[in-house]
């Protein structure tokens, strides 16, 4: 499986309709693990698709609607009756604490594990997490209440080390960290020997950017300008755009508007109404704007970039 | 279909697993609908067996572990955006109303119809509700933290009218609710008639015992004395025996001898532990103690009493 994969959980809107569940993405970058939403039953999504948890420890909300969240703490309790005892991080807007906490009280359900609830502050783009390899910031979106979307940013990779040039100039172990990220070498003659002859260019670093819910905002092109997969939701066809602007949701092909004018690799489109049985014509919508457009479906996996 | 009957949407303990549910069961009674328990994903299964909401008005909440109420906003949730506009009531523990008023105010999802909420006092057995054709009691349960069975007793039915003794004696129609209450007829010579020779007895009036989650308490027995089913949680089998008491549970022996003593018409054994891949085990040390004993398995519906 490849290192940096996006795997739906739930696809829909508001109520849960045709086997669709409510919105929850499950996205896997190398080592670490970061669900992004938690409809009611993204507990139940993650064991259908065997998904691990053990490496789960950040969540991400994007903002108060019932179908971003009614999952979590079902999820919360059932770490803890798994004998979850390592940190968990949560980011999501202030008054998710609060919910977290009440519940953790009245259900006899302690969590034995720490959580860490980091709020966002809707205030322009925030860093929410990073460690050495990835890097997460908020999106701001506009919908109805306080909403961010995330972008998840790899880091420049270090670079691939020739191996034939350690032995060629004598490289010892010690020194490869620094040569990796692109130091020159001074050899035991004293002489310098230039990065470009010890390394290569590794792969680029990429990016996937997450935009649920927001109505169609023209502002939000400079956010994920250029990004290797964009989510965008895509709740409704364009003969519902005044239903879309009325509840600050987004048509598929505004969605796919956003994903051209930002030049992005693939758009993956989802959070649809339930009164789409069938999901063909808001595919079609997107891709006469934006042809590399696939449909958000429970199970997919994407990889990213899309290879 | 039959007019007294019990679906069961969720069959599990603790944490969902093997494509079982966590608790909720649906009780209909007539007209009325009620819903037992609430665990995640009530409103999935309700989609799935096609279930009608319509008649839902009566919410019961055994106790505030999340396995029996985590489902219960999801479910407000949809209510309020399919438009429900009819008053909803629930019978829960105290600490569950806050839950309620709490997400309420956080995601946006003031309910526009009104809910009325009725603690439970968890003293002793209460009615928690009645209408003209039904009766609920709480059953005191002995389990982790406060947690209450309920009892659904048909109230005594209307005795049968015999047509043909209407015209013989020249009853009026307005007269005829007293005399299906059971009152004799006075004809218009004065001449009383009794109302054994008007009315012949209606069925008899059945009831439904929900007890979960309990530990082994022979206490139960006088509660749910000669109910015609009795559903009694096994989350065990005998081998756990020491399991199940250190956690207020019960295995599915102790399940069939409530049953037996009480004396009851059929047993529901459910809320199984997740460790439990397949049921026959349960099922086969029930039979042994009490043998009109079944399985709850989600979308199984049992009339009340079995045919």
């Amino acid at each position: 499986m490849a290192e940096y994969t996006l795997t739906i959980l739930g696809s829909n809107s508001a109520v849960p309709a045709h086997d669709r569940y409510p919105t929850a993405q499950f996205l896997k970058h190398k080592q670490s693990s970061f669900l992004i939403d938690c409809g009611e039953g993204t507990q139940f999504q993650l064991n259908k698709y065997h998904i691990k948890r053990g490496n789960l420890n950040h969540i991400f909300i994007s903002h108060m609607h019932g179908d971003h969240y009614f999952g979590l703490v079902g999820l919360l309790n059932s770490f803890k009756l798994n004998n979850r005892q390592h940190e968990l991080h949560i980011y999501g807007p202030p008054e998710l604490d609060a919910i977290i906490r009440l519940q953790a009280d009245y259900t006899d359900a302690q969590w034995p594990y720490p959580i860490f609830f980091h709020p966002h502050s809707f205030e322009g783009v925030e860093v929410l997490m990073e460690n050495d390899s990835i890097r997460v910031h908020s999106i701001p979106l506009k919908h109805k209440i306080p909403c961010n979307g995330f972008l998840f940013r790899e880091k420049p990779k270090l670079r691939k080390i020739v191996a034939s040039s350690m032995e060629k100039y004598g490289v010892h172990h010690e020194e490869i960290l620094a040569i990796k990220k692109g130091g020159d070498f001074v050899a035991a003659s004293g002489e310098v020997i230039a990065n470009a002859l010890l390394t290569e260019d590794s792969s680029p670093s990429y990016s996937y950017a997450y935009c649920s819910d927001t109505m169609y905002d023209e502002d939000l092109v400079q956010y994920v300008q250029g990004v290797d997969v964009l989510y965008h939701e895509a709740t409704f066809k364009s003969d519902s755009e005044d239903k879309a602007l009325l509840r600050f949701h987004s048509t598929a092909r505004q969605a796919a508007l956003i994903a051209k004018a930002a030049n992005v690799g693939q758009l993956i489109i989802g959070h649809y109404s339930a009164k789409y049985k069938k999901l063909d014509e808001l595919l079609t919508e997107a891709r006469e704007i934006f042809p590399n457009t696939e449909l958000a479906l429970e199970g997919k996996v994407f990889d990213i970039p899309a290879c």
